[in-house]
């Protein structure tokens, strides 16, 4: 893997000087482009070998291209915000929008590069891992270029590198003690990283190894080559259509559709008030817990138009301290949200430990309405369920208890909730035109709730099916799924 | 001022139950229209003496009212972020945006409230009522509406509330340390409230003192304050026409102005590479002093079009680490931003400790561009030299060192550079017909731009006004000036 990149590559300076011209121009002209098209961002992934030239490589494009549009993403160890959310939240609010270059350091690859000898991280590094992957994957799909660039040192120019930066009083402070042990185990490290890089070539997000021994070559080296795939990207048809061609889903052959058998109606509640007020009172417990301060809950709530969706969220707020909680109520994205991958706008508002959020609405408008309106092209929203799956995987790793409901209530309900509605002066504006064009589909939505469900519950993250036709039964069941799922969450060891 | 609020004010159960409902109902109508108009937020501020009733009220507005738009902000002691930035940096970033409402609890109160008797901290506490009241002013003349409650309680019933609730295992939790603190030095504690209060009365954001005992006194009394506040404002006209009455500014009498007086023409640097590789060298050095760790640099760039801002941006840049700066280009604002004050959008690129950002084009915009275009009315850019003036103060209070650079070109020049870009394929997309349209308003841009440094140099943040028709001086100039602020800076003993 490494072979060529401990060759002893080097350019000369006038070489250098001659091709670097040429080369900044370029690379402006294809930045401008970029920006002018806005169409998809460039992901530029630096790590390497200590004192192989990531930095000056870092500062090199900044300084051949327009650093207006460039944004170059340096991650210490987290801080507080950080660490209290799941350990991709960081990555994910820093993403570079469509149109623009972010370069990064100490990226996702941080953590497991080095502490691959402990056994114990072991499971951990594979996680993260496959972390990385989908992460990747994601956002490939999504149109993002990614670069993925290596440097490398052999073990003789590494030890001769450290040791002329030792030499000079200016630049001793640059090696640190994590690059003297980094030496000392070169071999070991090498054999890491080689194994690092080789289960995390993706087709479309392979690693370039480029020596970092002469800063002529691999600059050159580097700014060609990033210039050439941004190049090849912009080059390529629309982004849109090149990731149209899957295969949509097919309906059940016997045209049996899950949310097509729920049971709709209930007997009205006897003591529906008493019932509520112990479900408001044990739910307020769970979340004053000691142990829920290492927890936090992402609730989701979807359902047809007029579902009973925010009756039900208020019976929760009612139960909780108002700076606990925060609901979001999902509409179009804001332009800031377009020029991210879709999940960008929930991954936001992921709650820091202790608290709660509330989606009115959520990520699984990408395969109800996005998929029914043609927002989403099939390959968009047919991926999405995997990307679900992993985002809602990551919050249940990191100890946050995802719990999403699906409000199901009949044709007929819905009717007579609209007209009741309108004959209310100031819920007159919660009935638009959209309402009634969404009635319109509704076999639609039941179509691709039924495959949403099919395809998105999983025992960390389950759906909870309910019928609510009788809000206060609609109501009792919420309350009590939602603290079932902190009880036991609370109870679990992990 | 606390007489009224000691009276033991107390409606019974029948009559708050009979006038709860009208008031819910009322305020979820009245929430509706707010958020359908979509023009100015509510901003809730709660304070008050322990135990008055402060959170149940913010989750009684939350049960009442439609929790979707309403966020609830609870600031507790900074997180490191907030800690490396202005004190106020937490606030802004917080700010409900338009059509939402904003509970605040421990808001820009909290920190004076406690510590009025340390004779050491008077002058914090005197910086901070001003920039409180510039804050509140800020937002109330962008169309804010700003309800400041504070929950009171006389000596005698504070005393027996935390007793009651001291009682009861349940409830003992919630009296701290700090509750028994106030109550020791209660009369003290009022006094200091009190003067507070007074001092912290706007026309616009004037406190409502409510007796806090009762809880359906408390609840119904701010209930009806909020309803009718929030109906006030909704009936007015539009927000702009009532902002709109405010005497432009004048020309000089004798036509003379500023910026026509600047020399642009400089003769060639001969040197001007060994010059400005010494100035990058000094630049370099003075960011990586140990001392300015604790400071940060917000450097912003004005000027006509082609006046050469990105390119002294980049001689900058070149000096420096990748991962230390950040360029802001300021284009028109997303949607995000255009929710909120227009300094909001400036404030979320203050830079932490130790790092730099650069604007190119920034808050100054208006009172040049949105002056000139009538983006802005009248009174709104006027009041924005002294809204900017506090930014700045502010940024300084907390160690930022602001440097901002006029670049000035004349007609001819700009016609000639404007040529020049036409004439390279890559670089024509940075002239757009709204160049052109801007070259026609040159004299505006003058008389603007005069105008704006008569009003916003100041010792903390002086423009420097760079002759820029030579690009070379330009560059060694803006490099001089930024590193002799920061040298000085860092020389400052405070």
């Amino acid at each position: 893997m490494f072979e060529s990149a401990e060759l002893g590559h080097a350019i000369d300076k006038t070489t250098y000087k001659e091709r670097e011209a040429a080369l900044r121009e370029a690379l402006l002209a294809a930045q401008v482009e970029l920006k002018r098209r806005g169409d998809f961002p460039v992901i530029i992934v630096l790590a390497g070998m200590p004192a192989a030239g990531k930095g000056e490589i870092a500062n090199l494009l900044a300084e051949w291209m327009d650093p207006r549009h460039i944004s170059t993403l340096a991650f210490d160890p987290p801080n507080d915000e950080e660490a209290a959310r799941p350990p991709f939240w960081r990555f994910w609010r820093a993403l570079p929008p469509k149109g623009t270059i972010g370069i990064v350091f100490g990226s996702w690859y941080a953590d497991p590069l080095w502490h691959w000898d402990s056994e114990r991280h072991q499971v951990q590094i594979e996680r993260r891992i496959e972390r990385i992957l989908r992460l990747e994957k994601l956002l490939t799909d999504d149109g993002a270029l990614v670069l993925k660039f290596w440097l490398h040192l052999s073990e003789d120019r590494l030890k001769k590198r450290l040791k002329t930066l030792e030499a000079d009083p200016l630049t001793a402070w640059r090696v640190s003690k994590e690059d003297k042990h980094f030496l000392k185990h070169y071999e070991q490290n090498a054999q890491h990283a080689e194994q690092l890089l080789t289960r995390t070539n993706q087709a479309d997000s392979s690693w370039r190894v480029v020596e970092g021994w002469d800063a002529n070559y691999r600059a050159l080296s580097i700014g060609q080559q990033v210039l050439d795939a941004v190049n090849h990207h912009l080059a390529r048809d629309s982004i849109k259509q090149r990731r149209a061609d899957a295969a949509p889903l097919q309906p059940s052959i016997d045209g049996v559709r899950l949310l097509d058998t729920l049971p709709l109606g209930h007997a009205p509640i006897k003591d529906y008030k008493q019932q509520l007020e112990a479900l408001q009172g044990r739910l307020n417990g769970l979340v004053r817990d000691s142990r829920f301060a290492r927890h936090a809950v992402v609730a989701v709530f979807e359902g047809m138009d007029a579902a009973g969706k925010g009756g039900a969220i208020r019976r929760i707020t009612g139960a909780l301290d108002a700076r606990q909680y925060r609901v979001v109520p999902i509409a179009a994205p804001t332009d800031e949200e377009k020029a991210q991958p879709y999940l960008w706008r929930f991954w936001r508002h992921v709650p820091s430990c202790g608290r709660l959020t509330i989606f009115d609405r959520s990520w699984y408008g990408r395969v109800l309405v996005e998929r029914i309106e043609g927002f989403a092209t099939p390959a968009e929203w047919l991926r999405a369920y995997g990307e679900i799956n992993d985002f809602e995987a990551q919050l249940d790793d990191a100890g946050v208890i995802v719990v999403k409901f699906w409000l199901a209530i009949d044709k007929d309900e819905q009717l007579a909730r609209f007209k009741a509605r309108e004959a209310i002066d100031w819920k007159r504006f919660k009935i638009t035109e959209e309402d009634w064009r969404n009635r319109d589909k509704w076999d639609d939505y039941i179509a691709a709730g039924s495959d949403m469900v099919e395809r998105t519950s999983t025992t960390i993250a389950p759906w909870h099916l309910i019928g609510a036709n009788n809000k206060q039964h609609a109501r009792i069941a919420v309350l009590t799924a939602l603290c079932d799922a902190i009880e036991s969450r609370l109870k679990r060891k992990d």
